[in-house]
């Protein structure tokens, strides 16, 4: 258990500081604008010159002056008209109130105290403008952008924006498993994944239906063969062969067939995947734990610049927990921006986000008279 | 432990079922079209009138007969060209191949071997578009929509897709907690939630702004005074109050202020519910627990309709993990039917079908003759 | 949307039917002994010859007969003493009260509406006793426990714990990644586990220990040299080395090293799998997602006895959510039996259950006389 | 995007850094004792009084120079015997050997990379053995523990543990919901909760029972009057009363009944949390996301200690899943120490390593010679 000393509030620098100002509450339960809203670290109040420590203290509450010269922790609706309340939001002694923050990870500051300081949560928002920003960047200076995609990708809609991404050039390779492209091309010949329609029912014998595809394609020979055939009309994997963008399909003990493009071998996969990763200027991991941890290990957490200048390697981490982000984190992948959500969705609102950037950056470029074009251009 | 005997084969039923029919494979780990997809559950084959337990069985491959007459489990992968491969896609015998499925849940016909079975899972794709057909039509029936929403909804964007159900006539009654209005409050006045900004940045003082914003509307006296006075200027709250659509704020324990709107006897506040839950047509419940639960419990899981028939209270609920769902139906709202994603990603897509159908519905009626239109609207 | 007709009460098995009783509340807030508890489901109450259907239906409340002859759902609190209220716990129509189950799934009899219907939940009790009683008589019977494993197993209890089970005869075959060896070996080496030691802290240079403990393996050439060695000396692999329990370590994308024991082709690694599947008498998996599914998708759900009888192939799978359990049973290994919790809290406590269950069987036996003993033996 | 420039390696502090050495790789794909082992930041390496950023950098790895003297990272398996690898553990340019860390959060010192360094994490160990010292610790001196608990923790095994912690003088105070109650006591007059028994299965009628025990503790008019009357003979409550243990149970919009006992006033139900909350040196609690935010909110950081100096309050969160932890801390109570498992588990191997605690200080004593006991005691 950690103890500590209370500060030593006979420093100098705190002989500065004025006395707490209070003021009176204007109604029941309502307190004066301004009041100092209180936190549960250890508080001391600047009072006739005094550093007292306020009792009872909790969260979220104001610091009330009693007729004793005692101060008190309460709550704002147990106030009664003309009790006197503290006033200020400085929590440096610079408002006669100090707050002692050695119980704050990191609290070096007297502002350390905050809300929402966890790294990824469900509970924040996600901003995908920015994402959007980035992609369009990448694409427009001739970066590399590595996806990294798991099977949960491969539903109707994701699939579709997953295409979307690769025929219009953000994709630089796409790093996946056996069952992504198992998947996807099942969803191409049968219309089902892992015998599921599109909207959630179950087909009768679709539990065979995965095998079935794959077995069409290890008749072909290869995926790019059954593009040039015809037997598989369009997605992920289709897109892919149609637009020339590089794929690495990694094996694993789970994979059924596997396809005839699958790496069974986890060190020549490794080797095939950090071709890719070695020269990623962005990583985006959607939906797989495996493939991002195993992306993860691989990929350096800077790009170096023409320039000289190094700059942080973007790498985002879609998944519908926050456990897979956290557990790239502790592997040391500590860049990994995360994202709480379902995948098939973030392929939308992304596809989404890029779509009206472009439109906007359209709009403004026939807005912009000509000759000073060249210079909106970044 | 469950034991059951072998299926008995003597049956009369079986004595008219074919030997099962074996085909070559036409290349090595290549199975011939309409092979037989195994399950993992006890399979009979019939090989010259006897019917045969194949060897070392395990799902997702194909049955091969050998010299011996010995029938045998195979992944395709391990076939050699010429092996011959059972086919055909019956479980019942009808082929000659007889699945037994005692040990699934529920199995009683002979397709009950399926993937993807389970009633609430991330990775079965959400059908926005038949939730967009059902929100419109009950707004066209006149149907009384409940949504429920938990804290988690009050993002920028979510905020404003909420505030554009509740604008465009979508929602009958909106059942909340304390922290729903009072983070919508505090982003209409200063711009943030908890102290965080839109983008997720963390604000200097931030974590007292909520108190700041619950203050503000406890000395206005009411949310609605709150907006007339000019106080709050946008959001959900806002919405309500300006559309005159009813909503019921619920304390719990764990509230700051609480706002003056709240009703802080559980009790009371369940009766507040109820007057809403009893006139119900539609429930939406989007990331909270408590409230969903809480609504689960008093919710019908039918509409009694003016023509005398009943129909399922179509009820949906939305979180970012399996379990509130499960944990909804596990207390009796089996009707619940499940969405597992992140609820600003939700309210956006959700949003985005809504626009969609409208449009597509104003460019069907604009290109459907006059004097038939009466007849396509249902 | 479902949509039903109300159950035709004029069918001839309802006219046996009585009357609803209806019984006076004892007390303001207080449900007379036997009352009927309500549900969600369309229900039919008779009263006076006529079935009628009670207003405001909710579930977990009261059936209530007003002066007019009217029936209320209403909640226990709202009664009056005096108020009538039904009493009866059928809800096929013989205590004159009908409740109509269509609406739940596979809801065909008349009990069908229940609590805590879901497949897996942490909010179900987890049977110790007889998970413990199971690997004992598979001990005892000369069966062959597949154990599949997951790197969060490593841990200092759960690794003690595991090393227990392997030595003590509970160990058939040991299906793992590089992972859980390279931890095992790190912490015998070096004392810690991915640079954590046993309470959690983070160790100087300990992010280099694992690659450090592979390396040294690597020079001896395989895990059994490095147990004859005197490097690796506890442990689980070192308990396997000295048992001879056979063990595959397959390979995977993110593995660093690896082992000079991992088979790194995913093929080759099926197979050394399936070596022990097919032999398989139970099956236990614990906190592994890819180890569970790859397992799953190559095990029989059922095990072909002696005496000719089938019984289920008992597949206990734990992890920290539900998801890995649904996900299991989603890619058809139904009769996975799902545990919700920590790994290393499982182990610790189901050895305290198997010890304690030995315990009991040798006092049982010490209080036997001699020539009943056989007898007593299962 | 974070841009930031390479480390300023003419400053004068790196001119007394030495050359990195290089060892021979003693057989192929073994490297040398002392390796340095990479990670995914900015590294440079000095070769000849030059610092040079080796090529294709990835973490845990090895730098290898070759014959032109380019430093590479490469995985130690793509070795051969006689390659030159750096040796070395200092990242700080001792060793020739700089690694720069701007993109660690809080990265300010040379050690920054580490794994598991995320708050909260169900791939931590859990050190009970400190969580029990704590425990009897605080019963010794006289603390006031404060227990907020949810229903998940009233199953069979963990309600038998609860109780035990109650008749031994660990609970000062237990804090919790309608639902706790009613669940403990449907299991001590029926032997179910949520018509559920010890083992997992459902009964008929069994969701009724709830109702049917509410009911009865209704009529008794008090849970202590039930106690007396022989109505609860068992479990937690009973262990309260019995035991006079305060306990405060707090209304929410989900309760049956409630009980008579429940504040239903969510403001009341606030100030009589905090009379105890106030008065807490240690809090536990387990499985309530509710409960555990709502004491939170009112908890201080820390306890002034009689001597003047403070500590820190310890709070442990028991959870699931990481999300309530991290949510808690989110809200301001960042002292909260996480543990991630089932709720049932943690209460028996607490209460276990409690037992062998008390069983080890008490052999302890019996083993110290009677005139050095004074001093033993703290």
């Amino acid at each position: 258990m950690t103890t500590f000393s209370p500060i030593d509030l006979t420093q100098p620098k705190f002989a500065a500081c004025p006395d707490a100002k209070f003021v009176p509450a204007p109604a029941d339960g309502v307190l004066p604008d301004g009041f100092f809203s209180t936190t549960n670290l250890p508080t001391f109040v600047r009072v006739n010159g005094q550093w007292i420590a306020p009792r009872e203290p909790r969260m979220d509450s104001a610091l009330v002056l009693d007729r004793d010269g005692v101060v008190w922790v309460r709550e704002g609706r147990r106030l009664k008209k003309g009790d006197m309340v503290a006033v200020g939001e400085k929590e440096d002694g610079a408002d006669g109130i100090y707050v002692q923050t050695q119980l704050v990870p990191h609290g070096v500051d007297p502002d350390a105290f905050t809300f929402m300081s966890s790294e990824v949560s469900r509970e924040k928002p996600i901003d995908y403008a920015h994402m959007a920003r980035i992609l369009i960047e990448e694409k427009e200076r001739g970066g590399y952008p590595v996806w990294v995609t798991g099977p949960a990708l491969v539903h109707s809609r994701a699939r579709a924006d997953m295409s979307w991404f690769i025929m219009n050039g953000y994709v630089g390779a796409l790093l996946a498993g056996n069952a992504v492209a198992v998947h996807d091309i099942e969803a191409s010949i049968y219309g089902t994944t892992l015998g599921m329609t599109n909207t959630g029912e179950i087909t009768q014998g679709g539990h065979g239906l995965h095998m079935r595809a794959i077995n069409r394609v290890r008749a072909a020979g290869s995926i790019a063969n059954a593009v040039e055939q015809g037997i598989i009309t369009d997605g992920i994997m289709y897109s892919c062969v149609k637009k020339s963008v590089p794929f690495v399909l990694t094996g694993s003990i789970r994979d059924d067939g596997p396809l005839p493009d699958v790496i069974t071998d986890a060190l020549a996969a490794q080797d095939a995947m950090r071709a890719h990763t070695k020269r990623a200027t962005f990583a985006i991991m959607i939906a797989t734990a495996l493939h991002a941890i195993a992306t993860g290990n691989m990929l350096p957490a800077f790009v170096q610049q023409d320039d000289g200048q190094m700059r942080e390697l973007p790498t985002i981490c879609v998944d519908s927990s926050e456990f897979v982000v956290s557990k790239l984190k502790d592997r040391g992948t500590h860049q990994a921006f995360g994202v709480v959500t379902n995948a098939q969705d973030f392929m939308h609102i992304l596809r989404l986000y890029v779509e009206r950037e472009l439109q906007s950056r359209a709009a403004m470029a026939r807005n912009t008279p000509k000759d000073t074009k060249a210079a909106t251009t970044r």
